[in-house]
């Protein structure tokens, strides 16, 4: 069975928890093409690397001979979990959640082999399930069992509302496993809970239980915090090839490891070996280059990823970036700062005026690009290489 | 406002509990007929008295002019509540459905005016509603909201499952009100909880909420009991003439007194007179005599009452019924007993042997019918007159 282990480490690279893994490999004994399910919000089409963490298993998946289950959730999208909301939101047109699937498929292809996808929606099965089929999916779990979810006995321990329709959601995405005869189920860790209903609800209706494989939350720019739009501390796979390379490129070394382990397909060899170079003395920002190539070959293509590079390099040709580029963050309570405080704050300049004076001579670059217009402001959570004059220079994070 | 004085004294008469009078007086001062809803298990189409004190209360409705809104819960009976059982019912079908309807308005009839009552069936709304549906009512109330409910709260403190779709149930009913634009919902008092859902969901949706008309329970044949098929201590209203009269000739001085609250039609003024007629040292007998009347002729017709009553006393005429007839109540664990067993513990024999033998001889009337069976058992909750020879009686119920 050395097949069946190899398919294993690369199944488990990167997760953070397999259940039950005794199972797993019963399935894939079987030697047949698993059916492996990821369910995603029909509301948030605009991928960023956050997301490929699982869509990069779903190859992995893939690549094992495995047939992808893409479900698009139009039908629970409505539901929202966890909101903490007592509120549904308005059923997506037929129209909105087209668009949406094209925008996924047009994202999720960049990684995922279409050939091997099935791209699923949930109102498929929910729609025609009537009221009457509700009630009898939520007769099948308690209410104790629901309130064991950690964000709800939080909530009802503090005194916070759920709302009755947030209990069917959990059983809302199980009842998408028993539809879709789902083998293995991939999700977060924060998706634990929601994860175990789908094996339940499966025994429930005679199926055999799914595998669970949780994958971990990927860090945004900052290094802390979940990579999320709302933080603003993403990088998006629809962005320009430049914008990925220079984002990658301000991301702490620290956080670069990170992003080998859960974004590049190197062989986890090739990546000990870069480790080891770096250990023995090699520029980090030279292997930064590296996985900054391979995320723009992989959203746009090689030559792209040639061209951002070179770029990347005139950019910064006359600063001569240095090796060892200071980090600052400033604490800014959440909201943008003028670069003109930016620059004062984290030393670059003395003042504010010193600032100002500094851009109307040109003598200011951010992201190695001449700053012209003095009102402009730093965004929260997005590292910004700044130089001023010849020999300044910092990564500034404004939080 | 002499008119809405008397029909909220009508309406108020024998209940238990009424939200909101003010709201109410409201509603009747505003003249226009008032859709008064009622809803039904639609799988216990056999009616018994306990049944009629709420649909003598819409018949007071209907006398003052109101709609009535004859609810058979289709859909909702498929939940169950509160069944505490983590199980649903399955539907039933279209043609059990009418048949069950059929049965209801045989009965209901009898009692109600056809020609201002709606039988109403709650699949018709829910059939349309879809799961998406079901989804948005579910948001319109709290989980910690509905384990105020008190039988959900002792559950839940009680480490008892509740399944999740028992929270469901209270909602279909208030949407009910919703769907039928019930100006009043009559219920029991155990359903306040549920009564109140609707009186927020119609504000939910923008109508002006439902008031509420709670029903005290009717106490069965024993006294204590609530009537009920399975304690068997209930008067079916489908049941013969002559067992009607006989049933209710059984039950004690003081529980006639509570039927006649719950169940005449005499007004109060009328039922005052009895009780002064009574006290001043008339046979309570005689009085037991014209409510056994009233409700034959409810339920059969005028003649059959006077014949049930001709019937009742020549079964006694050999006996002589005496006025201070003894009350014995044999405690046995619930489970029926031996008549030989009950003589004996009545003291109507001093031994079952003697029992035994004056069976034989033909000395034992059971509720004035000579006993021809020895082996014949006493079931429970059920008063029975029995008598010994030509001096000896007792009206004796097995617990």
């Amino acid at each position: 069975m050395e097949g069946v282990e190899d398919s294993l480490r690369l199944i488990k690279r990167g997760s953070d928890e397999l259940l039950i893994e005794a199972e797993l490999v019963e399935k894939l004994k079987s030697g047949r093409p698993l059916r492996i399910k990821a369910g995603f919000d029909p509301t948030a089409p605009d991928l960023h690397l956050g997301h490929t963490v699982l869509i990069n298993k779903l190859r992995h998946f893939q690549d094992l001979g495995h047939q992808i289950l893409f479900l698009i959730g139009d039908f629970t999208g409505m539901i929202g979990d966890p909101t903490g909301k007592n509120v549904t939101r308005p059923p997506l047109s037929r129209e909105q959640i087209g668009e949406n699937a094209r925008t996924y498929q047009e994202q999720v292809f960049k990684i995922l082999d279409p050939a091997r996808t099935e791209i699923c929606f949930n109102s498929t099965w929910f729609d025609g399930l009537g009221a009457a089929g509700m009630i009898k999916l939520a007769a099948q779990h308690t209410v104790a069992r629901m309130l064991e979810r950690d964000d709800f006995s939080k909530r009802y321990a503090g005194g916070q509302p759920i709302a009755i329709h947030e209990f069917l959601y959990p059983l809302c995405q199980g009842y998408d496993s028993v539809a879709m005869k789902a083998d293995v189920e991939l999700g977060g860790t924060d998706q634990k809970f929601n994860l175990l209903v789908g094996r339940e609800l499966q025994k429930h209706y005679g199926q055999s239980p799914q595998c669970i494989l949780m994958m971990p939350l990927l860090e945004g720019l900052d290094g802390t915090n979940k990579m999320s739009k709302s933080l603003g501390n993403y990088i998006g796979i629809n962005e320009p090839a430049r914008e990925i390379f220079g984002k990658v490129m301000s991301i702490s070394d620290q956080l670069m490891w990170r992003y080998y382990d859960l974004l590049s397909f190197l062989p986890d060899s090739h990546v000990a070996g870069l480790k080891n170079e770096v250990a023995a003395g090699r520029n980090p920002r030279d292997v930064k280059v590296l996985l900054a190539q391979e995320l723009v070959a992989r959203f746009h293509d090689r030559k792209a990823a040639d061209d951002a590079l070179a770029e990347f390099e005139a950019r910064f040709r006359q600063g001569v970036l240095p090796d060892d580029l200071p980090e600052v963050a400033l604490d800014n309570g959440g909201v943008p700062m003028a670069l003109v405080q930016v620059l004062k704050q984290a030393g670059l300049t003395a003042s504010t005026s010193e600032a100002l004076r500094m851009i109307e001579q040109g003598g200011v670059r951010a992201n190695g690009e001449k700053v012209a217009d003095k009102a402009v402001v730093v965004p929260v959570g997005e590292a910004v290489v700044l130089q001023v004059g010849k020999r300044k220079f910092a990564r500034v994070t404004v939080n």
